[in-house]
């Protein structure tokens, strides 16, 4: 049986997985990411795991890797990764193939995870698909006519990059108004607390310490303030979505990440600022929709697409 | 040698050309639209003109039709025109077939202008392409891997109704902040008629008359609210440019359309606030021209697409 290895490199850890042609999940674990001991290590300890698990199930043919940043997939370079610190112009292609003995593609973690989400997930059979990855940044990433869509300059999709009100308040790319801005997690926090301050209410555990999590579940108990700052967040996330629907027409979009763990309290208000804001006729044809592969989505699409890269070879 | 006619339907006239193969025209024109007396008129008359100017130039083997508007390219049926009062659910497909006596193809205005800028113009040889035509809407035009890409509602390319300031002015879609709000003919009139107003001077003529070809004059003879006035305008311009690339990482966007006319004292700023507000990486290959065919790019872009699902015709 033909397997790939998926690697996805996050800040704290790295999920690996190893897949068949079919997408299906033989095996998969983590390991932890240690940024500051370097790629090489990584590469290491990805190599070492795979010893561990890849045991028995088969040849590996490929292998992909992945992980926030601009990557450049021709050269497989890593030029800049915002949960990498240190990892600046790295060679992640020959440091991987290296370590695993085997041919690898590396890849932006949001592509992978779109093209995973649309081979296994949310996008299955679907000819144009966009997903996004909503956390502490906000990735997507595009398939057009059934084929990652990358652009000219590799680095298509930066959707979390768009700008969705100009002059807004400042985004890590150091631009204003980016929607990443708008509704990162930072972002949904920072929302909710000036809700509680303007409304002269407290709440026990949130200065400090609250996370989008504790947000979702104090909506679900009904928290008026927590409803509200999650509502106006996908009110942004709506229009960010209106100008990929005005531009790109998918089928669907599917979203996920973190974030997306507070569903309908933001997607509701997302759907409902889309079909506001989209004209008519090409609202009738697009749906929201959560992801479905979870942290999964990464390792399984870059799997895949390493293993497509694999069966281009003569 | 192989003819085929472009008809390219605007709110005044409608612009006809043939057109060879090679996208060279053999004979051009224009007559009134005449919106008033219906499509099946406007049919008939551009059949007559046909007959006069197409006389002994060779056999017309199929025909293009563009206008502004929703335009349903499968079943060959326009939606609804802002420029057409009254054409509301018109199979111009098929009326415009009887006329002529061909295969005829409709498709939006600007998506013709980007395929003909891109077959003959300013995306010449390019792979992933984008063209903006500014005048009194914005319509956008998307060319993905050499062919015009219309996305899964067939509405894709609609980058006027990109938002980019949430809650911003009101567009004519019924939205608040499109880039067709911030930078149509109207918006830059008001903006320079306000700047006047704010800076407490003013100007003889300007008032209720003023247009962008009058402002692009004003402009290049020092008028510094002039100026001021095209250069936000290009500011805004340039954001709506950040999001096509942060999406689309196109080797060019192409500008035209009347607005275009007032050229670097628009395009100067939004190639400013592009490098300001695009990442390093994503903005070291893509470009800013200007568009080339002038107001002959929809009708020789029509043509060539009605040429190229000709030859697809078995």
């Amino acid at each position: 049986m033909t397997l790939v290895l998926g690697v996805d490199i996050g800040g704290t850890d790295i999920k690996l997985g190893l897949v068949t042609e079919e997408g299906e999940i033989r095996a998969s674990g983590k390991i932890p990411t240690e940024p500051a001991r370097g790629p090489e290590e990584a590469a290491a300890r990805a190599a070492a795991w795979l010893a561990e698990h890849g045991r028995g199930a088969g040849p590996v043919v490929a292998a992909g890797v992945d992980c926030a940043g601009l990557i450049d997939g021709e050269c497989g370079f890593l030029h800049t990764s915002p949960n990498l610190a240190g990892w600046d112009d790295v060679p992640l292609r020959s440091l991987f193939e290296r370590a695993l003995g085997c041919p690898v593609i590396v890849e932006n973690d949001a592509n992978a995870a779109a093209y995973g989400e649309w081979a296994r997930g949310a996008g299955a059979g679907m000819r144009n698909f966009v997903c996004l990855t909503l956390g502490t940044g906000v990735g997507g990433g595009i398939v057009l006519n059934g084929a990652l869509y990358r652009g000219s300059s590799g680095f298509a999709g930066e959707i979390g990059h768009t700008v969705i009100l100009a002059g807004g308040p400042p985004c890590t790319c150091g631009n204003r108004g980016c929607l990443e801005a708008m509704i990162s997690a930072k972002a949904i926090i920072a929302r909710a607390l000036e809700m509680l301050r303007s409304a002269g209410e407290r709440r026990p555990g949130w200065d400090g310490a609250l996370t989008v999590e504790m947000l979702s579940h104090a909506a679900a108990a009904g928290d008026a303030i927590a409803v509200a700052a999650l509502a106006e967040t996908g009110r942004y996330l709506g229009i960010g979505l209106t100008n990929v629907v005005h531009i790109l027409a998918p089928e669907a979009i599917a979203v996920g990440g973190g974030v997306a763990g507070a569903g309908d309290f933001i997607l509701d208000p997302a759907r409902a600022t889309l079909r506001d804001c989209v004209m008519d006729e090409a609202m009738a044809s697009v749906r929201i929709v959560p992801a479905m592969l979870g942290n999964k989505a990464s390792f399984i699409g870059v799997s895949l697409l390493a293993l497509a890269k694999a069966n281009e070879r003569p």
